[in-house]
């Protein structure tokens, strides 16, 4: 699993218990999981449909660094599987994992449409072979 | 299912594709539940553990109004379980389910605690018996 | 008075005496009452025009849940006048009451234009008519 | 009366209907105020006690630049009362105008506290003078 | 140098050590300069080019005042350049210094344009002089 | 040069010409560049002093995504000297660079303190040495 994405935990991100807020963190596992999504179906109509269970194993405080990893697990006709994990950087404690999430991509007219993609793309390839 | 929370859907909650951001449905969600918990427990600090399944059946746009569904479906030990539905306030189309949504009570010492609950209270109700 | 969208105080939420911060307040109810308007009006184009006296009666902290009040009080031609209160969901003390919000009905042509409305209506009610 | 603060009408301080979010305005004026009683107070716990009528007289579109305009119209005991007015910057056509906001000195004791000022005072003055 | 925006330092806008998050600094900076030379260029489509060296002086803190001061030291043909500087408030410490920031005014085309300006032109005379 | 962190082009991200707003820009970038140095020099305490010259050199629009790389070029006593580019993740065009920015240690004192690092180590590393 690759790990790009950091955040620094600030204030506008705690809950009023001051640890880090589930809903900031899951929103960033979606914009994280989307972005993910449109670079390698080259396609910036890209839907979240669905996440299976989430765990939420350990909090983060403020000061903290989380990085959040993504994996893709499945390449289907019209959508990408995704596992995700974010993790504490400094410890690799892990925080909250994800085992599925289901992204969809969608056409011109709105509609799920195949992205014909089997495999992980690496931006690099594509542009050193145009 | 009581549905409480209404949220207008602003330029500020839409992603790219000018659809309502799921990032921020979820926090939405994550907000709703603890703050649901924290009332039916009568403590502040309620943390979420872990959600269930998570199912966008249908999107929002701008200018939509969203109202949020709670409903409780176990009183653990320590524990909450909720369940949540997300729909459209106009047309009460369904935008996002979550089956089950578990808080979890936390006591003085930072650890799960017994919350001595066994079934819904209202606040008017508490109110006038004191 | 109905009582729907409740808000979790967080740490964004507040000003820098660490309690919450009128102005978030403020546009909390601003939200709330023109949600409420396009609900009642089903008229997304429902702007607010007035506001009389705001009454800052108590404040809140973090942690504290309040909910946002909503009363109708006068069907105009092309206008609505709604009633505000926001009180600490677990005390009930309030927080502030702004007692007319005045809510104009927006038309394809940018004016004023009648709703044609008399009286509070459910949405489960127009659905079912439906 | 004068006009210090400006801003800049970006996507994120619209209402779906694409003008200014008049709750982001009234946010706007209150920490506006707020800030306005701290330097004349030389207090940082100056709290927002009232809001006379609120007039919303024109709107701003994304682009626009606001400036806001406060004025002391009269120095209590332990209250300071400002008058309001927002404007658009290139046109000077009034946005809103609330006409009296009562802030109120706050002592030590988290009480309202006496503050000794009868009159407006320049920063500039002060610092020259020590 | 005039100073006109004002900032009061809420929790939002802390980094994790509880000062003002520098980023959030110079956010407000772009936006100041952005809309100072939409006023001077008469234009909404300006556009920041360039910043020169950036000092971090002093910090501040929750709860403090800052100003923006803005002044323009030269009229290129497209290009506007400014200068600078963020101080406290109340003790007029400088936070920041950027001696040069370099914005260009964008014509109908998305490309560089004359702005015919020369000099500061105040708002009041323009309006005046119609 | 290491492009980690990516972030999502959104509709709060853009200025009035809807483009990405110079401001936020800044702001993620002072982010990543003291969250880099946190994890270098092992402390949360780590102040952004300095920015050498910035240069927009294209834009990103709605939808785009960008990434942040990060750079050390200098381990001072005190001080981490990074070099930074942000680019279209998609095409690897550079919107942004800027050539310096100058990291300061604290030490418990709140001053400046020696951090002992020379060179850059991996999290992963230190993990396994312990």
């Amino acid at each position: 699993m690759k790990f790009h994405t950091r955040k620094w935990v600030k204030p506008e991100d705690l809950n009023p218990n001051q640890t880090l807020f589930g809903g900031k963190l899951l929103a960033w596992i979606d914009e994280e999981a989307a972005l993910y999504g449109a670079i390698q179906l080259e396609n910036k109509k890209v839907v979240t449909k669905f996440m299976s269970e989430i765990n939420f194993l350990s909090s983060a405080r403020q000061g903290d660094i989380v990085e959040i990893g993504i994996e893709p697990i499945k390449f289907g006709r019209t959508s990408l599987v995704l596992n995700c994990e974010v993790r504490n950087k400094m410890t690799h404690e892990t925080i909250i994992t994800v085992e599925r999430i289901v992204l969809v991509n969608i056409g011109e007219n709105g509609k799920p449409a195949p992205h014909g993609k089997t495999q992980i793309e690496y931006v690099k390839d594509r542009l050193e072979n145009n």
